[in-house]
């Protein structure tokens, strides 16, 4: 399933379902069958039987539609599929980004021998098309990562890397946001946690559906300009090994977001260095995803 | 009102508030009133009509508690009085925290010129008597920090310091708990973020009882022998310029909580270094809050 949440001129933000251009609400899907399923997405990742019957109920359905239950994807608003608990980040996860961040951001040439774990709150996520604010009293070096976003489905707790992936949901696109000038005392929490530094979306495609997670191309461009290119399989700690590691002392519950890292080519790389400035537009892609795209705009 | 969350053997955790040494439930006095107020300590944080509400009920039954609304403290098990939103960590914001840590933990000698921001996530959160688990797994350093924490009560963004205690609910304690060998690549969240590593407690006093925030004794005690002892007015960065920087960028929620920094006298700085063992238990005291004591325990 491709899990989303979306809203209309009549409709408060709720859960969706995309089936190829169509949208389905997932709750008005329910009542029209003389059911009862949630308006949260949040609710089908965490809760499994929910989740189970929306499926149903899409596959019972699927090419006639009640009346009221479908939305062309065209003619509705999409928000981020989902409201995190924690964001936990993943830093320096890739080859080609550990170097070049060792030559323009401080940090250690070397590969890291354990994750290099962040967070970023809730309140710093936006949905598909939602601004990423650009404050240029606090930054003038706004930049990017393309970054592979999973979703945890089950709680975990010192679970072992080869049952890892049994506790994902599904997996989605991050744009992990960064204003580089305001790291402080190099804790990159407020300078990669400001409002809107996590575009999310533009939906959750479920775990089954994904094909392997650790075979994924993943692109962004700025303007149309392709600035990072790279798969997933270039990852330097897998994502059953973050699962695994993460777990080893946080407990991952239903709806936390791993953003698990990004390949090479950010701005502060670039030569010269090139960073986001009112009026660019950002659009990442991941494989069997799709596009996230988020425009960039002065902060009021 | 000192708000906290309690349960008994035949009662879920609720919100209650502090009588001496009796605590209300707040939920059951309403209903006792033929009123229906929230059940989670939480709603009182973010819904400032329920709280005004609680505080007149308490006010029109004090010293005459309708029946099934009062237990003893001492008969009640206390939880964390709630489940932040997120919670913003303060480093490096003591004088003699900076010089201690610039000799033990290699940060920088130089006061920080703007607050040093990491954070926690709500699943390290724990309440008072529950236990700093101590997994030797993963860690030979565990390490305590005496701290003020604040609690949001409005929602905060781009606030000016002027207007930043507007915006406070309330006070209580926390121990920032890290693993000081967690660290990755220099990063805290995986140190300080662990289960258990953020016990808060053991109540919220409201922001109009607690006296002057920036004039409150702290102390810490290690089986009985004080290791922290300093005043909130020796802080770098004030509770309300905390808020306004932080709010700079980053929007604050009800509910959401501010550990506003360590003084002197951790663990990693004492001569020769001590750490936390399975057996301890650290005593937090904040003046006008009260004590917040948890056992360390192996972790199973």
């Amino acid at each position: 399933m491709r899990l989303l949440t979306f809203q209309t001129a009549s409709l408060e933000p709720r859960a969706g379902a995309l089936e190829g251009e169509i949208v389905i609400d997932l709750a008005a899907l329910a009542a029209a069958a003389g059911r009862r399923l949630p308006e949260s997405a949040g609710d089908y990742v965490a809760d499994e039987t929910a989740f189970a019957a929306a499926r149903d109920l899409l596959g019972a359905h699927r090419g006639a539609w009640p009346a009221g239950t479908a939305h062309r994807l065209a003619e509705v608003t999409l928000r981020a599929p989902l409201r995190p608990g924690k964001i936990v980040g993943v830093g320096l996860n890739y080859v080609e980004h550990v170097a070049e961040s060792s030559r323009s951001l401080d940090t250690a040439k070397e590969l890291p021998t354990r994750p290099v774990l962040f967070s970023k709150p809730a309140t710093a996520v936006v949905g598909p098309g939602e601004p990423i604010l650009h404050n240029a009293a606090l930054t003038e070096q706004l930049d990017w990562e393309c970054e592979l976003a999973v979703v945890i489905g089950r709680t975990a707790r010192g679970v072992a890397a080869g049952d890892a992936l049994a506790h994902v949901f599904g997996y989605s696109i991050t744009n992990d946001i960064s204003a580089r000038d305001q790291r402080r005392s190099g804790q990159w929490f407020f300078s990669k946690g400001q409002d809107s530094y996590a575009p999310l979306g533009p939906w959750i495609v479920t775990a089954d559906e994904i094909g392997d997670p650790q075979d994924l191309d993943l692109s962004l461009r700025v303007n149309g300009e392709v600035k990072q290119k790279s798969n997933t399989r270039h990852m330097l700690f897998s994502i059953a090994d973050l699962i695994a590691d993460i777990t080893s002392g946080m407990t991952l519950e239903p709806g936390d977001v791993i953003a698990t890292g990004s390949p090479s080519g950010v701005g502060a790389a670039q030569v010269p260095p090139q960073f986001l400035r009112p009026g660019d537009v950002v659009e990442l892609e991941i494989q069997n995803i799709g596009r996230l795209v988020n425009p960039v705009v002065a902060h009021p």
